[in-house]
């Protein structure tokens, strides 16, 4: 538990990032304006391993070596409820994405489950850059899987291990 | 023109506010805590006079009356262009509710007009609390148009002045 | 106001009907299997007269015709909250029609305020049957206006009424 | 084989109940207002056992603790196609409820099916009250394995069991 | 009525173009390269002329001079049923763009119509470009009323034209 | 490599058709009016193999069979990226069918996904007929796997052999 009380200035930006993509890091970018500090948290769920295709570490690591030129960013793993992380960082806020309608009512629902669990809680919403709306971690496995070219859709560290991971 | 850059710890809040029904009262609420200072800017658009019941003034009042408790929260109408007079008052984000799927594909169009007005603003978005989550302005003059009775739904100055214009 | 509490097994189904098409005449005829009374509601408000096409006596008179075979289905205009009406006719719940997504967030806004003005009022809701799922009372006049063929889509009647009233 | 046809005031209300939730238990209440007699219908899949946290048996078995107050309902388990099912108990309807946009287009398309299969079991929809139109099964499921407290939005005995369910 | 059947290789694009914008003039781009020919149909709808801004012989011009640089694609007006209209230009097929999901619920109700009266027309859809999903006609014309830029969003000459017809 | 480029007239059809239904045959029959030439692509995934029902040659056999009265469809099966498939048979346009909100959404992304891989492919989308559009390959498996009756929703070849493979 933190000696000072969460500060709507510090946010979280939870997700699986598995791995992150440009759109992620977007997001990423335009929130860091928005807090003073953003904490960019990765899912570390022991119980659903086998969804992922990189580990927890690999995740995270993808996400700090994309984010090192933005000093008021840092990238943890967690695997705790979000709004129970929230309030072990010290953070009023948490921040998502929004692409398209089936990520709005999923985030809805979150949310209301979340404000439920932690009223002092925040969740803030950004909109996806157009140039990004269609971009998901999914999308980007499938055009690996079948070899296609997302060097232009991932962090060039990503491609490549998309690459390697994905090779048959 | 402000001397000082926009700041993203002061936000605008816009919209026609014809009335304020509690469920904006609630987002203004929540945004206050999120935000060290909020505009709420209520449109004052000479062209489609008639679409509103109340004018510009009046709307503003009754956020003004419904908000006169919250330190960090001033009212304001504009006739201008949101993204600009976010940057005239010093603004760097604009906030808005979200209650359904209407609401988030219009904002998103928004958004990404805006966007292009105005790289430097950044829109962000909360999502209604769900007991709120089916009230709108114009639900609320429904019902008042059939007698029905609104004052768990809207302010009472707001509930009073609703009853005397819509009287027949 | 009725000596009995309302009926679960009386319903009011409840639109502008104007003018009645093929696939509110099938939602009529599906309700009149599950509930023991339904009385079609013709809106007739007072402060909008100039959106219909059809007089509220006309737009029931079109109704009463086409539901003529079904004993147990009568129709009224009314111009009080729909749950005061349904209160009034004894009637427990409120039946609609969804078509499509639209309807369902309009409903759904509905249903809560409905259930915040009525606790003791049930909407249900009927799908539509995927034929007339493309099917309005504005799209039939769309149609009609440009001089189309509208025969298959609403009762006969209201075909011959709709080529006199839109004839130029 | 019923020997009398199946009565409209009869209904199902078909579901996984993996585990029932209050947001079951309200749409259960207020359709046991508008039917004479309620069938919850816990769906009992053997084909896709792995699906689910609990045995059809101990779903049931919550159902039937959380409904004992409500005289007219009743639970079962089912393994055959639910029109057939309705059939069987002599149901003239099969209930439903609505939380969001995803529910109402799988609805639909299982509405049009359940219709193409059995024309004369006719489905309705209730939708959602504000306080539950967040919660499901699965959010439920989310929050217990990461610790959370869910003792507000289940049954008592949903929530002790979960934890057991649950605790690593 | 064309002497030959329609052909699937000639399409017409209707709409109000009311002003054309970039996003239109992306998918008559697109159009162009899949039909042969390729007719931009403006409605004409003598029953609602005050909802326009523009007459449909200036927007017509707008689009004319906008598609001045594609040889297979030409201009006209029309006043009757889309899909008769179609059968008079030897049209066997309909383009339509989608932007978002009240677009695609709006031209699936509309689609459903069109077969219901034309069989033998297809409708073809085109997803806009990311970069003009959030360009619509009537965003154009609100930003251009209070006084933004929109040289970026209208060909040029639309853009001159909006800002001496919405000038204050 | 194809010799010529693309032909805008020719198209592929993508899909899983795990199994075929009535509602890809009506999207094949159409589309085979407007293309001079249409290629329906049946996925062969090796990564996935265990979502199918069927074999990948199988469900080929199946589309095979059921459009073997249409002279300018052939059926393939395809292991690659869908744009690099459409342009090895010389294809410019990939076909698609809309359904519901949730094909939209996801064809949406896949659209632009698609565009950012291969500018000169368009994508065109046709909507599903009325009677067709509860209709999903899923559903189908759904009831077979309830004993239910599909001889009116696929080909007659199908289901026959769902009727093998699923009974237990």
């Amino acid at each position: 538990m933190p000696p000072d009380p969460a500060s709507p200035h510090i946010a979280v930006y939870p997700g699986s990032y598995d791995p992150i993509t440009n759109g992620h890091l977007d997001v990423i970018t335009r929130a860091a304006e928005i807090f003073d500090e953003l904490v960019v948290a990765v899912v570390n769920a022991s119980v659903r391993k086998d969804r992922y295709l990189f580990s927890a570490d690999e995740r995270a690591a993808f996400v700090d070596e994309a984010t090192s030129h933005l000093p008021n960013v840092r990238v943890e793993t967690f695997d705790i409820l979000i709004t129970e992380y929230a309030r072990r960082v010290g953070a009023g806020a948490i921040v998502k994405g929004l692409r398209a309608i089936s990520d709005f009512e999923y985030e809805l629902e979150m949310n209301q489950l979340n404000r439920h669990l932690a009223q002092d809680i925040e969740s803030v919403y950004l909109m996806a850059s157009p140039q990004y709306s269609f971009l998901s971690s999914s999308g980007v496995k499938e055009i690996a899987t079948f070899g296609g070219d997302v060097s232009d859709l991932v962090p060039d560290l990503v491609a490549r291990r998309l690459k390697e991971a994905l090779a048959h």
